[in-house]
């Protein structure tokens, strides 16, 4: 009898190619070890809440008025909820026209919280949005040069629908910045093997690299997606995530409008924004949204016909953003516990940046540059040739056999540098900056401990030039 | 210079081929009409809350709670929610290992959720399941033999990844019956042209088409997908959704594991069910889940790598689905109101399916078969040859422009048959069930009103034979 539809040999091939490292093989051995009873800091997902982080009150507080729409004619409704947060729901519940969160919504979204994210873009970068041109999404992750280091989702879903994946490095030694040239030679080097390249992905702040992007990069980035004919898609989920002062998050359409016509106009733009990161780390419940720059109507109505394919994004995500969007202001009641809430959140994020830096450099073949934004360290981890040796034998990857070994040790469940990308020879691995702060020294020294004497174990004191 | 990457002419042409007719043309001109400010009727989208069905109390609570846990340390909470939604709140934040609804849970679903759907479809068919096999989703709109008329979700989805659609037609004459005669020429035909049917959608009870289907029909589909070598995809979000007694849903599964081995153990089975349906018709929550049956382990795996991509469901639409499948038990608090809400929605739409059959067909040239279950009606329209040369002028498909005509006269927004494919030269379209009952006369008065008018204006009366 011939195999069946799906027996493993007859599925597509582009699925199987397809890999997604932060899910991948350290994540389900750090699966089975949590099933044993092993404690797992699980630091291989940008996922705060798993990791012990409060949620914003206010927010909650509006989600969950908009669940219970009854409650709003109780009497006692005030006992519990602040006014603000009353009127607020009511607010999203007429935008839903009175529908609530069971009804779909227009496959793009709910008219009025899309106006609201026009809004926000305008306040944010001073040129006026349009909201038809702004589509919500269950999360940031629906969404091709794709830079290396990079987020394995996109090499993930490239390959998922058998698109090419044309790598540009960044680079480590300029605090993970974007050489132009480098970008150039890809291009070419994809071209020669008969690839149309047809669009770039930038992820700044970086992930998993944790820089800001300048403002000078930005515009040498344009220039060359106008001049190469791609278009260029901004994944800006960390966009609230920044952990210095010196170099401020800028949105890629607000470079692009600064630069002026023609190349304001011309540029084919895609930027993405979410709940899930940011001091909201609302993960769970998939909410974003995707602003189209310069698409041709004709393009966005065939992006809006493939969107109503899954009817529509979940109304309590997409009411997440109206309020990630326009938070409480000055004079609400909500206010203050707003921004202490936030603030907290964000000045602690900014200490473990630190924190992590600092541990990581202390170790012994260990060097990483600074998370200057985004919730990621990505330090280089220099592996001694025994211990590439070792990994050979044992059949990994060399950084994966590094991670394996740190998990089964400490319970650390990171990502292998491999799972995003990176220059050959060169050894990497990702965690999270988000584990607790009060068990931030802990799990650095636990960190320490191993690395030190994997280091000890493997390393035959050959010095290292390679960075 | 040549095309940008986004522009229309470089864009995929799949992309541009699918069509999804629930959200075409008439869908843009009714919200277009509503802009105008005309009274628009949405029958285009089971959608139960967008005209007016009210969310069951108890889930809704339940999630309140869940969005808002610090509620359950407020000495007041006990005025406005009851003891039991309190715990069961308690319960569900308890399986996110406290995590609660701002993270990612695994990209399958939280593991105590499925375990609860795995028990609801062994009390359902009598048969154990394995709750690693269940995989919960954001609504069932994510998951190809096609019935015809069919919900056009599914050939609009094979349009996009470049499969082929292969239609057999259900039987209008036997209350939309499958004929297995008809099946096998179908995949004959399909083979001649070169094509390997793979999959084979049932919708049971039928979108658009309202029926049933019997066990006898179950098992000539389930032997026939065997000898075949078709995977069976059970499209079975309608389960609850049932207006007669004689014919009882049953779950393919416990057909094909009530025809014993080898059949049982051999047919590759994929079900699919969703809070949006149902009485609880919570559409805009986006919960909902698969079951894989004798789907071999490492394609499991490969299902489990792709729906990690998109790294979790909303966790909010997978406690929904824990709430369906585990309602308040009889003495719970909640138990009696919960269940007065459910027989309220249930018997409301049972009247309401009864109403509109008897309506359309009192109409001129009308024919319509009594929605068993699901919650659409799906009438034929006799178009005259007057009718069909006018649509032919005005460049429409006929029943395109019957329901556009329909639309502007009345607001009653519908879908035109051809949205969901029709035998050559049949007319049909489809509504929803769901107007709010004490509209209903006058809707039906309405449709009635304008259909008769447009008979007598384009009916020459000559005779029909067709059915």
């Amino acid at each position: 009898m011939s195999p069946k539809a799906l027996d493993h040999d007859s599925i597509n091939e582009n699925v199987k190619r397809a890999q997604y490292a932060v899910r991948g093989e350290l994540y389900l051995r750090a699966s089975e070890l949590q099933k044993e009873g092993k404690k797992i800091i699980f630091t291989n997902v940008g996922n705060p809440q798993a990791l012990g982080q409060r949620p914003l009150t206010f927010p909650r507080q509006v989600i969950a008025l908009c669940q219970a729409p009854f409650l709003l004619d109780d009497p006692n409704v005030g006992l519990i909820f602040p006014a603000d947060a009353i009127a607020r729901a009511k607010h999203y519940l007429s935008l839903t026209s009175g529908a609530g969160l069971g009804a779909y919504s227009d496959s793009r979204g709910i008219p009025g919280v899309r106006k609201e994210v026009a809004e926000f873009i305008q306040r944010r970068d001073g040129y006026p949005t349009d909201p038809e041109l702004i589509y919500l999404t269950d999360g940031a992750s629906k969404g091709i040069l794709v830079p290396v280091p990079q987020y394995p989702l996109y090499s993930a879903a490239i390959s998922l629908y058998g698109g090419s994946f044309v790598p540009y490095y960044l680079e480590e030694t300029a605090n993970w910045g974007l050489d132009i040239n480098n970008l150039r030679q890809s291009v070419a080097q994809a071209r020669s093997k008969g690839i149309t390249a047809r669009a770039m992905v930038i992820i700044n702040p970086g992930n998993p690299t944790g820089q800001c992007l300048s403002e000078a990069n930005l515009k040498e980035i344009i220039r060359f997606c106008h001049q190469e004919n791609l278009v260029l898609l901004g994944d800006e989920v960390y966009q609230q995530n920044i952990y210095q002062d010196e170099r401020p998050f800028l949105s890629s359409r607000k470079v692009l409008m600064d630069m002026g016509q023609p190349i304001s106009k011309e540029l084919q733009l895609i930027s993405f924004h979410t709940v899930s990161k940011g001091y909201w780390g609302e993960c769970g419940q998939r909410g974003g949204y995707f602003e189209m720059t310069n698409i041709p109507p004709e393009t966005v109505d065939e992006i809006y016909k493939v969107a109503s394919i899954s009817l529509s994004p979940n109304i309590a995500g997409q009411i997440f953003v109206g309020l990630m969007v326009s938070p409480p202001r000055p004079g609400d009641i909500s206010y203050e516990g707003f921004v202490r809430e936030s603030k907290g959140i964000l000045e602690s994020l900014r200490r473990r940046a630190q924190l992590m830096t600092d541990g990581f450099n202390s170790c012994r073949n260990v060097v990483c540059n600074f998370t200057e934004g985004a919730m990621y360290s990505f330090p280089q981890i220099r592996l001694p040739p025994k211990a590439i040796e070792a990994a050979k034998r044992a059949g990994k990857v060399p950084d994966v056999f590094y991670c394996l070994k740190l998990l089964e040790a400490t319970g650390i469940s990171t990502v292998p540098g491999s799972g995003f990308g990176q220059k050959e020879g060169v050894f990497h691995m990702r965690t999270t900056i988000l584990p607790a702060e009060e068990e931030m020294p802990e799990i650095m020294g636990s960190f320490k401990k191993f690395n030190d004497e994997f280091m000890e174990q493997y390393d035959d004191h050959r010095g290292y030039s390679r960075m």
